[in-house]
């Protein structure tokens, strides 16, 4: 499969595609139709068949999809079993809200570390996950090598903390501040959770 | 306009249109054509055309969009120039995280109460935003008409709250839990922010 010729489209639905199945995986469902999941998801089946076609297909003509086997091929799509660590960068509200909420591990993804500049909270474990300050963060990067940094810290620092992270090898930066990164000529993905467009969407549906 | 007839994945597309937009006009920038729109948003000059066509269209050939028109329309089709009010339920790291941080104003929407059951915080103000107990939420209700829930409680309660401000008259739910609210019979919008899906696409993305 060659990623780069599948549209940001299709990726952003992937998820979507691997909570539906993993829906009837749970409830011990074997096999679904691709009309069958297009009205559960409010798609098309020829909509699906299309983006599943993107990564090789996995359907059989007059059986659907088997529901085992495309939950394992979407979640190596998504490279949920890559066993990939996480750092979290700033153990604010939003961090400890993620750090105590969020299900890294759903998501393959083990936390392995919080940093914070904060005196009162290095040392601490929220969650099980211990807190260290920012000055130990390019040490422990090249010791431990996580591959995924969460940036939850005030937005005045996410810039230079975005580049450093980069720098220092980090693969993918999840961007809860509500800034743009500029990381011009480092070839690392942003994902930034975007809080205004959702609710930007539901005000559109109120 | 009729909005049943605009598919979600318009929908889904118009936040960013504004926002883009909306730094065009905080640069200055009078008017902007099609191409260059999609050249910065990554998109082709005959999907924004096509997309903002479902609302009226705003564009004249050979010129392009009036930056400060196109603004104003999004604004208004997106509902942001409605007054609406919200209420924040949990006063926990999320909705803390949300108070301290997000940006309300800039959604058309004023935070005018936060409700939580933690006696230490109830009286309290969080960024100027006085908390209440749960056990006022229907007078609040009541009295004030919040349009806009934002639930960021346990997800244990999620379910019957949902349910409780519906029943009071909310307009629409902005759900930070990772429940999937049942509100059969009730006409009530719900936006679900999925942090999984924005993390399994970096992790595609890597």
């Amino acid at each position: 499969m060659d990623k780069s010729k599948v549209s940001m489209a299709v990726v952003r639905r992937l998820p979507r595609y691997y909570r539906y199945i993993l829906e009837l995986s749970d409830a011990g469902v074997d096999r679904v139709s691709s009309s069958s999941l297009a009205e559960k998801m409010g798609l098309t089946a020829s909509q699906i068949r299309q983006d599943l076609n993107c990564f090789g297909g996995f359907g059989q003509q007059g059986y659907g999809y088997n529901v085992a086997n495309l939950t394992q091929e979407l979640a190596s799509i998504l490279g949920l079993d890559q066993g990939r660590k996480a750092i979290i960068i700033g153990a604010g509200n939003m961090g400890r809200a993620l750090i105590n909420n969020f299900n890294f591990r759903k998501c393959g993804v083990a936390l392995t570390c919080a940093f914070d500049t904060e005196t009162s909270l290095i040392g601490a474990h929220i969650n099980g996950v211990l807190v260290r300050h920012v000055d130990e963060l390019d040490g422990f990067q090249k010791q431990y090598k996580p591959e995924i940094a969460v940036l939850t810290m005030p937005k005045s620092a996410a810039q230079r903390m975005g580049e450093r992270l980069c720098k220092n090898g980090i693969k993918g930066l999840w961007n809860f501040t509500t800034v743009d990164l500029h990381l011009e000529g480092i070839d690392v993905p942003v994902e930034n959770v975007r809080f205004m467009e959702s609710l930007m969407i539901l005000s559109y549906r109120l």
